[in-house]
């Protein structure tokens, strides 16, 4: 049941009438309602008509090619992608709640994205951004970023068989600096005003295929969310239900969109009767989606100020997340960096060591305190050991260690 | 059909005839059969007359659960454990094989046990040891590790609401050391001759559960092999057969011979008609269970040289290896740092960033250069980000880059 592709053509987000061929990826957001200010992204139809509902009764695994009938082409092997675990979580005490609170109470769960190929929810996404680099002929893969991003696509670049360029910056931790590294890209470290003129000119020089954004607001890759799109399946078979809503970190939005886009896919499909309302967890040293819809604009580029949530701190946004809020109901959060160590300690007291970016989905759930008819989920999206000062704290030896030194107050 | 545990008792390794009760788990090994010179470990019986064969009809998936009859009751609950992909591992190019190639060559497949909870393949046996210590009613959990198995250990207990006490030492890397506190345990980072005896008055005054060895050769907890059952039944499903052979890590063997066990349950409930040859993957500066083969002991103590594998480089084996390779005709390999870093290397160009010492079955199978009549599958135990050395260097930053930069000789 799980075929070819039935993907047809991109869609403009700018104008829904408007539509394109589905090659070559249009990597620079759609050219005819873009303008100096906005750049629209582009989204994938399929012949829904043709789908065998009978998808949706396999189990959640990992490779995200069992939804092949509902992605672009899969040109680009698997690394395991995806059938990542749902895993309750107790926002109160540190114990899992009683079966009895259970029945009494919305579960809260949290969906630990760490647990992909490079232990981050951007192996969905490169998946699929990659196959479109094979699919296109590209002689190579060029990226620009400072951690999981560039980790994941030098990893499928590399199960592809394709060079990849990482263009990332001096500043992420070292231990990521290593592990952009490890598959064997060429990553240059360089200044951040030089990433994307330097994008630029290997893409346009060298036609190696840019799975990173390279308009004013963020457009990305056209195909890049359908794979987070695979969320959403998997949540709608874990839970046995559509959630009542979802909390996602969001950086440029392509997560947000993505899962929210999978589940208008089951209801129109008539799998599912509801909606999810879909919130934005955006740092508040940023946060241009929460800005751009106060503003009523279709997106927004903002002042970045100091945070350590590297990993979603950025100060461009883009349409998608816009529509993803508007069109749900939700509402786009900023969260402190106070509020997600809180919450990334709490996960990691529940056993989930999370990335501080990839906490801001509970934390924006605890910050927006509201009461919801159904369970909710919060995306955890990357592992701790990516986070800026893990490996720089040292611990004392003690030499003539004693129960006393177990004491709490020790 | 995943009902109640079907684990009748506790069976010594040194005599078959020698029975416990299930409870307490004896986790100073077989008390009857032991020597000042050679613990037994104990392994679990079952009533596998009462196996529904349908358990072997699930999917795998994560939460080791699944196979609820088979494993000791599992009083402690998940963190999504188990279900890990089996990746195609091309051993000769970095691409994969073309499907004519496939037909005409058993393939290499590596089990990517990176991808559990605390990114290594621990989280399978923590899940059973401190399930062990929720069923016997102990105030916490304390174990000795400078690593995985320490940061598994705490994971567990802290979703379990137990206390845990993690004696560590200083010489693991600085990020596995924020890895092991992460998770709200009380770690003290001790001399190394001192874990042992700190260890062993934790358990007599405090009446922790020890999920660390405690014996002369290594026994550990009886339950720990249990949760590695779960890799054999994975491996059977996802290959749809028995391996010819299987390569592991090993440094206790607890890996080795769980993976054993499991193959050999699927025989003796008749669903399976062959075995797996077992191969041990030692450092080649310690290596006790080749020893101890080499000179027919029940288990064997090394001296132990300089190694970077310190995952699996220790001096104390256990008899659990030595049955696994003697009674499935394998062989205990010795590897050496260079052969691990060439096998890590090359499993991070297919996309796979292991740990020097998760690179340790593939680089046993290519040093033993032998054919098998079926698929083989390398065992793969932990992310890259674990590893000595990560994080501590530092890359230079390119002021100007230009696109000379990026020539191969650059």
């Amino acid at each position: 049941m799980n075929g070819p592709s039935l993907a047809l053509r991109q869609r403009s987000l700018g104008d829904p009438a408007t539509e394109f061929p589905l090659f070559p990826p249009l990597t620079r957001g759609c050219p005819k309602t873009s303008t100096d200010e906005i750049a629209y992204p582009l989204e994938i139809t399929y012949d829904y008509a043709r789908v065998d509902r009978r998808l949706f009764e396999q189990e959640p695994g990992t490779d995200i090619a069992r939804w092949s009938p509902l992605l672009p082409p899969l040109e680009a092997p698997s690394l395991g992608e995806g059938g990542t675990p749902l895993v309750e979580f107790d926002g109160v005490h540190g114990a899992p709640r009683s079966a009895a609170h259970r029945r009494l109470q919305n579960c809260i769960y949290v969906k630990d994205e760490s647990r992909n190929p490079t232990w981050s929810h951007k192996d969905r996404l490169n998946r699929v951004a990659v196959s479109a680099a094979v699919a296109s002929g590209a002689p190579g893969v060029v990226v620009a970023s400072s951690g999981n991003h560039g980790a994941s696509a030098a990893a499928y670049a590399a199960r592809a068989g394709l060079p990849a360029i990482v263009l990332t910056s001096a500043d992420s931790p070292p231990a990521v600096q290593a592990f952009v590294r490890a598959y064997g890209a060429r990553v240059l470290s360089v200044p951040a005003e030089k990433r994307w003129p330097l994008l630029r000119e290997i893409v346009e020089r060298l036609g190696y295929h840019p799975v990173s954004n390279q308009t004013v607001t963020h457009t990305g890759h056209p195909f890049g969310p359908e794979g987070y799109k695979t969320i959403a399946y998997e949540l709608f078979l874990q839970l046995g239900r559509v959630p009542a809503a979802v909390f996602a970190p969001t950086g440029y939005a392509e997560l947000l969109y993505g899962v929210w886009k999978g589940f208008v896919e089951l209801r129109l499909l008539g799998l599912a009767g509801t909606l999810p309302r879909m919130f934005s967890c955006e740092t508040a040293a940023g946060g241009p989606h929460a800005r751009a819809l106060a503003t009523g604009a279709p997106a927004a580029v903002v002042e970045l100020g100091a945070s350590d949530a590297y990993g979603i701190a950025g100060p461009v946004g883009g349409h998608r997340g816009v529509v993803a809020v508007r069109d749900s109901g939700g509402a786009a959060l900023l969260v402190t960096d106070e509020e997600l160590r809180s919450a990334q300690r709490d996960l990691a007291r529940q056993g989930l060591w999370q990335e501080l970016s990839g906490a801001a989905g509970l934390a924006g759930y605890r910050q927006a305190r509201l009461d919801f008819d159904g369970p909710v989920v919060c995306l955890a999206t990357s592992s701790g050991f990516k986070d800026v000062g893990v490996g720089v704290e040292r611990f004392p030896v003690l030499e003539d260690p004693t129960l006393e030194d177990l004491a709490p107050d020790a």
